[in-house]
């Protein structure tokens, strides 16, 4: 997906929601568990009741990793419900020497077709570049993170600049902001203000908006750049929104609220 | 395994060799390409010539997941050929927030059930935690890489310390030296002395000898303590001596090769 169509996407939809499709068999409504595959059918009726209101599915890979080959069935039949027109984030935090990322590339943008994938930027450049080799396909690289173990590493100054600067500032020298995008946490809310001075132009993609705390009119009103430039991935209060039978609807309750907030960010700000 | 079992191992063997299973459909002798699965009958004939000189095999993950479903299932084969007393290493470089982390640790500690994993240090602290709640499986953390994407964030400079050493020097209070080692580049064979000096008791995975170009005299000569306290790794060295029918053969004279000089090292330093 181009980012012209990206953008198209977000303002037919007034939406830059991301739904993170992180399911774990231990919080699906129990009645799902009679199917062969509960993961996948989960999926897919969370998939059918969201798919107007957001234009991003981003699985993360380890809730899919950790069943091993079955897993990637799993993966493999979820995409298969997400339509051509939604972009597809493979959260999976890759990075390896160059030949090897090359491989994990084909993984994500040939086997399982992904539009995106999240990628660690440790090891610099060439564990990132052959991602990048791929034509309208993104790459996602870990920015400034949501977790409490960002503190760790990312905030560590050297020429006066913490660490995820040095990170961003390089690293968009590495391709361009037609794609690459940053992971920027909603947790670190007065970060994204002060990355926009130096990253005007790259999507960001947000996660830690609801569980995790983050607000999503603060991101917004930090974030927004005059292309949208956000993506907004809520997954937790989303998809485990009702354990019942109810899941499905339920799920679009909480996903139309934040769709609607957002439709009112993007009317206020001008940008639909 | 424990260290004191691994150690055992090495002094048994006279070999801290490990052989890197990073199996490509498009470097393996053709006459393989007649079997079902020509990666796992690769792997199977790679181990069984090589068992006796080396103490770890370490599969890397991309060269399987890039078949996707298929992938896992190669390397769940590929494991069953590996016999108990052989440590096994997934270099997976993963890392999440906490609860993700939690699922890549179940993929390969239970699902796949290797003995170790390696993984990317950028999110800190609750990204490489869950990975250490497992007894008697090990966490081995990237330090300093050996490509050349390491030059771009693991020598900027905070507090006067490079960042691989604020990594190492981190992430060495996460766990101990008996759950945890560090990924140390053989290209960087400088820093290995100095790596030493601020952490004497870790083992070190040391990929990078014979193909990238890093010497096994040097690293052995900064990198052994008085446990041994390294792994060696060579991949397309052994795996790829040949191309032809004899590549199990030419795979075991190379291994041999690098296990008789490990040996004389060894005995001249008086581990064994």
């Amino acid at each position: 997906m181009t980012r012209k169509q990206l953008i198209q996407q977000i303002k037919k939809k007034k939406s830059y929601l991301c739904v993170g499709l992180d399911t774990d068999l231990d919080k699906i409504p129990k009645h799902l568990l009679k199917y062969k595959q509960p993961i996948v059918e989960f999926n897919k009726q969370i998939i059918e009741a969201t798919q107007d209101l957001c234009v991003a599915y981003k699985p993360n890979i380890a809730f899919y990793e950790q069943f091993g080959a079955k897993g990637f069935e799993f993966l493999e039949k979820t995409l298969s419900y997400i339509p051509e027109n939604i972009f597809t984030i493979a959260d999976a935090k890759r990075g390896d020497i160059g030949n090897t990322s090359k491989m994990y590339a084909k993984a994500f943008f040939e086997t399982l077709n992904f539009d995106s994938i999240t990628v660690a930027p440790y090891m610099g450049s060439d564990s990132i570049k052959p991602f990048l080799d791929y034509k309208n396909k993104w790459t996602i690289i870990l920015g400034l993170t949501s977790n409490t173990g960002s503190q760790d590493f990312q905030f560590l100054k050297s020429n006066k600049k913490p660490l995820y600067q040095q990170v961003i500032e390089t690293a968009m020298q590495y391709g361009n902001e037609g794609n690459t995008m940053f992971v920027i946490g909603a947790t670190q809310e007065k970060s994204i203000k002060k990355i926009r001075t130096f990253c005007p132009e790259h999507f960001f993609l947000v996660p830690g908006v609801g569980a995790q705390g983050g607000s999503l009119e603060k991101i917004s009103e930090f974030g927004l750049n005059q292309d949208i430039g956000l993506l907004v991935n809520s997954a937790r209060n989303i998809i485990y929104a009702s354990n019942g039978k109810d899941f499905a609807e339920k799920a679009r309750d909480e996903a139309q609220k934040i769709q609607q907030e957002m439709q009112a960010i993007l009317k206020r700000k001008q940008l639909i």
